[in-house]
């Protein structure tokens, strides 16, 4: 071997081991190591078992982070999010499209300031970090320079973090508006400075078919073909009013995610937001597409949006991820947020298990931005990016903690009762970004 | 006027001035007095100002509590909560029935045990304070000494709380049955020990139609009669099984709350939780015989229960107060309670305003229990129960709060991203009970 650790990490480690096809078969890949050791050099994950086996591993004087007592999980993987919507949590009374009229755009305007999107930059990754987050498929606003400061504020941290302005050129106040042309020049330039560099990608981000004439879709697929590493991003069939307004718009197009497609926007690495009323020619064609679902409990319950169909996606095997959606989701929490998918599920007769959540909140996080080889487990050669949980954050956690045996039961309670007080600390590339209390 | 102030607290004061038929007269009942003044004499409300004003009615060297830019709220009021089912939150993957058999009824069966009651009574009580809850309607199990544990915790705070023990003898394990005559017996010891002492109420306390025999129900009515000042509580119509199988135990009987009607157990304070699935004839029995219910937002979530149709109890002008429901509820905390309500209500397009959320939680839910000639509101002569609210407890609190200007926006995002870090202090009947830290 010719891999050197330069660090060890000792704690309790949970992970699952591989991707499933059926939500039954995701117990299999789970594996729980009691006092074990993670073994890292520099960024990367070299080894993980017992803590007693990885001794002889150990070159003399290797640093030790001692988390005994503690449970270390991959770090989290939110795909879904709008930064410049930090501000805005918790916006009073809408449903979709009069939300986005009353405080989204309004809100949004203010990034043309290099300084503000710097504040708030700064704000937000510090928000994903104290929440365990490690990894995101980030909105910008429709400013080039509202990615260049998320960008250059991730990069700071090392953070594999995907992002991309908004492109849209209709159905939006005219200061947030551009032309086809300006949207493509600018996110082509975007994409040379940022995609690529240190762990950063872009995503290629029109805000969603409303806000898109022919001429911005058509700038989209021309830099999909320019680029076609980059990653699609984008909003499908969350609200009922928006669904209908698609079909006014684009009456000659299948459906609403046929738009996407027939502009060749569909396909892997292409992420679409909440998918809550999508017909069976629109499921058969994420799948086929092998298109990815970002899944946004909170905010498809503040918004009355409606309920994501769990099952459907496994019985169509299309790729899910957990989405915050900061700022319609209520919490940059990850774990709060499975604990609102669970209640989704409960709505609708499926039992959405703990294991099944945290793959959802990693591996097949990973795998839904086609990120698995890299990021979402603890095999070696990925890259070291985890969270340390303390799951007795709180009086009614410990109560609760001495009443769980099982791992299951552990990982349930904390996304049934957890929030931000049980992230211990993050660490990035191998390095501790965030720790509690600091 | 004969009155002593004793003591002066100072703060920004909000509550609800009147009760509402409609939720559009909510707006018309609010009180906000920015540095305002409320001086009690012990545990009572003199009056409630200006703290300019109120500088003329202090004696000398009254003692002021100092709470300035903090937001002080009428006490929450939790109108349904199990405090057996506190070591028991966040119990996985089952709904009503299942979950009662799993879960529920193997938890119960240790209140046999008075040490075991005692330590779980202090918890309990600990956690009510720490979430800002100054009265709740509570279950407590089937034995006489899980009450008698917890009316002594509530009376060492005197608080005003109501509760009973569990009254069933059908459906469910044996060691948690008890006959008829006996749960009379224990329940009428019951009542004459704690009903009216201090500020303690009773509630008969059948748990559901299921678990009681005809017998029982006959022993629940002769108490009601004996004891007409007590209160019923009882759930109603959660679980689409659940109604199921009280027509098939009951089928000479209208319908599910034509049960309990037939047996007198409907009317002025009896309480019943949930109501998910009433028909027209319950909607309109509710109605007329006065009776109140409690709306549990997580729980009823959480199970899958279903969505409880605010829109449709005011039309029925049927009183409705917040329950927690804990330990199906997910939380203890009245306002993210509150949060989850107004998700319940997007999901049916109701659009649940902070005044109206904050009305519910407190003179709305003392209506429920019909208490709001006691507490409730800051009205002079009331009893001193009120929460100290921290609206800054945590960065993106204080990042929204610099976005929030109106006194309902405020209000929203603590039922939005508020917990108990929000709970700066509670005070019970004049006297501090729990302060933040301590």
């Amino acid at each position: 071997m010719n891999q050197t650790v330069t660090r060890a990490i000792r704690g309790n480690f949970f992970d699952l081991t591989g991707c499933a096809s059926r939500p039954e078969e995701i117990a299999d890949r789970v594996r729980y190591i009691e006092d074990g050791a993670l073994l890292l050099e520099e960024g990367r994950i070299v080894w993980l078992g017992p803590w007693q086996a990885a001794q002889a591993r150990l070159p003399a004087g290797t640093p030790v982070e001692d988390y005994r007592g503690k449970l270390i999980v991959p770090g989290f993987i939110d795909t879904h999010i709008h930064y410049p919507q930090t501000e805005m949590v918790g916006a009073y009374g809408e449903q979709l499209l009069e939300w986005l009229k009353s405080y989204t755009f309004p809100t949004e305007a203010q990034y043309h300031c290099p300084t503000h999107s710097a504040e708030m930059s700064r704000f937000f990754i510090r928000q994903l970090l104290a929440n365990g987050t490690t990894t995101a498929l980030v909105f910008g606003t429709v400013h080039p320079q509202s990615v260049e400061a998320l960008f250059t504020e991730a990069d700071a941290h090392q953070m594999r973090l995907i992002a991309g302005k908004v492109m849209m050129d209709r159905n939006a106040p005219e200061g947030l508006l551009e032309d086809a042309d300006t949207s493509y020049q600018q996110t082509r330039e975007l994409i040379r400075r940022w995609h690529g560099r240190g762990r950063l990608g872009y995503a290629l981000t029109p805000r969603f078919v409303p806000t898109s004439s022919p001429e911005l879709l058509t700038a989209v697929r021309r830099l999909r073909e320019e680029f076609p590493d980059t990653w699609v991003h984008t909003h499908l069939s969350e609200n009922s009013d928006e669904v209908a307004w698609v079909r006014a718009l684009y009456p000659d197009h299948a459906h609403y995610l046929g738009v996407y497609h027939d502009y060749g926007l569909t396909g892997k690495k292409s992420v679409f937001a909440h998918c809550l009323h999508l017909d069976e020619h629109e499921w058969a064609c994420m799948a086929h597409t092998g298109s990815s679902i970002a899944f946004c409990p909170t905010s498809n319950l503040f918004l009355g949006s409606g309920l994501f169909r769990l099952k459907k996606a496994w019985e169509m095997q299309v790729r899910v991820g957990i989405g915050s959606d900061i700022g319609a989701g209520t919490t940059f929490s990850i774990l709060s947020t499975l604990g609102e998918a669970y209640k989704v599920g409960q709505l609708q007769q499926y039992r959405l298990s703990a294991f099944e959540a945290f793959y959802h909140a990693t591996l097949g996080g990973a795998r839904a931005l086609h990120l698995e080889e890299k990021i979402g487990n603890f095999e070696p050669g990925k890259e070291a990016d985890f969270v340390v949980l303390d799951s007795q954050a709180t009086p009614l956690q410990r109560l609760r903690a001495a009443n769980s045996g099982t791992l299951a039961e552990k990982l349930f309670v904390l996304m049934t009762l957890g929030d931000d007080r049980n992230i211990h600390a993050t660490w990035v590339n191998g390095a501790p970004v965030y720790r509690a209390g600091e």
